[in-house]
């Protein structure tokens, strides 16, 4: 039996699942105060005697450096209560069966690629565009990660001609996040995106800015898919919009799969962290 | 015994050497047309029978996505002699020995990781900057590449706020390589990089670029070492100028390793190619 935790900053959900990844039993609580949380966690998993591995998919910041003293750790989060909090060690002396521990949204990826819309690809990247940014890759079966997990939400790109928004995000302003995730929008209008009309301007530059960062993500992973979720996504006009300024940003310079099956949605709607976590627990069995 | 081939396109280089990528022998000749250079390619190897694999580094693009009908071509290059050539296909036809296929940077990239710069680290990124831009990265060990390889010279970059060139690139004008290769320099001043004085404004301009990139590729990819070759790093300050630039833009967002040790010069010099070519064969023996 496989276990997943889909470790939120908002909720926490853990469940079992088994060889073929179909969920036995789930629960979902609150995040609190670690200790308060773990011990839910414990009380949850300590019924299943037959648990082979867990597979943990965080917020973050995290360190994911096995090299690192703080392997393991929820790192520099605004969640002060999780600050420098040793998730991974905490679990571990819990329970001796192997864990696994990577970012929620390289859960998710992983979750897509084994079962979800890249499931016949060698390759995918997930892309969740929310109040945050974040994005997670998988080539040839393995998270991409080295010194750390990636942050795809934070990386440059070019203001669109009609947008001098200055950004939201307070490490770089108008990175991706500062520029194309929901709290840039209700600073530049007072409202929340999903309050705005299907035909107002800001739909076309957002698309821009996501186009622009697919494009890179395109030409330095070249992945087979991509995968884009988060609520900022459920606009309807949006992911066709993302593919028309792909094409014209690419501009046809290298080959992608046809962009219809290149950039699509996620398949596996609120279960994708919990199916990352059950793959990523088998995986490491 | 390994052979290598660092396929350019102005000249080619064939090496063969042992287990521990010692080259034994090396020849070099001018890029002419495919049946002409193949022919000196199978003269030279010919002569080693106890030649166990060989590994292609290739001038581009190429295809090297292992489900395409045009695998092992080198496909839409400038060079009209090489465009749709079978490189690898006609390898195989003259031997029966396992051959391994890349581009020129993932096989300087796969040499710096082994025995250069990078060779204590579990991933890297090479950058060459010169007449173009090409970057390749390993991760544990393995190339990234997923639908085909990586093309991270032409990433989108905003322009220096002192910098309105419109950019060279054919395909985006003001891409990375648009802006910042030795052409764009040529175009701005009607002089080759190495003819401008080194407290040139263009120097400065240039590193915003590159550290740009290098911001990019360090939260999408999370290498432990970033390696920066080519003709444009020559200049004596540039590689300061772009790890100042870099640790402005990436605003102590992520941790990466002390600058000094991350963002470094390559290591093996003109060998890297064959280096890398060696170490490809011995991968896929």
């Amino acid at each position: 039996m496989l276990g997943a935790i889909e470790a939120g900053g908002t909720k926490f959900v853990c469940a079992v699942g088994d060889d073929d990844f179909k969920i036995i039993d789930k629960i979902s609580f609150p995040t609190t105060y670690p200790e308060e949380t773990l011990q839910r966690i414990f009380n949850f998993f300590d019924i299943y005697a037959n648990l082979n591995a867990i597979g943990i998919g965080s917020f973050g910041p995290i360190d994911t450096n096995k090299k690192s003293e703080k392997y393991g750790y929820i790192t520099s989060t605004p969640k002060t209560n999780w600050r420098n909090f040793n998730f991974l060690g905490e679990m571990k002396r819990h329970y001796s069966i192997p864990i696994g521990w990577t970012t929620d949204v390289n859960a998710a990826c992983l979750g897509e690629y084994e079962v979800g819309s890249a499931s016949y690809n060698n390759s995918c990247l997930y892309l969740t565009v929310g109040t945050g940014i974040g994005g997670g890759a998988i080539l040839n079966g393995t998270i991409v990660e080295g010194f750390g997990h990636t942050e795809m939400g934070h990386i440059i790109i070019r203001n669109h001609p009609d947008d001098d928004f200055e950004g939201v995000c307070p490490y770089h302003k108008n990175c991706l996040e500062g520029l194309a995730a929901g709290p840039s929008i209700e600073k530049r209008y007072g409202v929340k995106a999903e309050n705005l009309d299907s035909n107002h301007k800001i739909w076309g530059i957002l698309a821009y800015y996501l186009a622009q960062a697919l494009v890179n993500y395109t030409l330095i992973l070249r992945p087979e898919k991509i995968i884009l979720g988060g609520g900022v996504m459920n606009q309807a006009s949006m992911l066709d919009l993302v593919k028309e300024e792909f094409s014209l940003l690419l501009a046809n310079y290298i080959e992608t799969p046809d962009l219809d099956s290149y950039i699509v949605r996620p398949s596996l709607g609120n279960n994708v962290g919990i199916a990352g976590g059950l793959i990523l627990a088998h995986q490491i069995l």
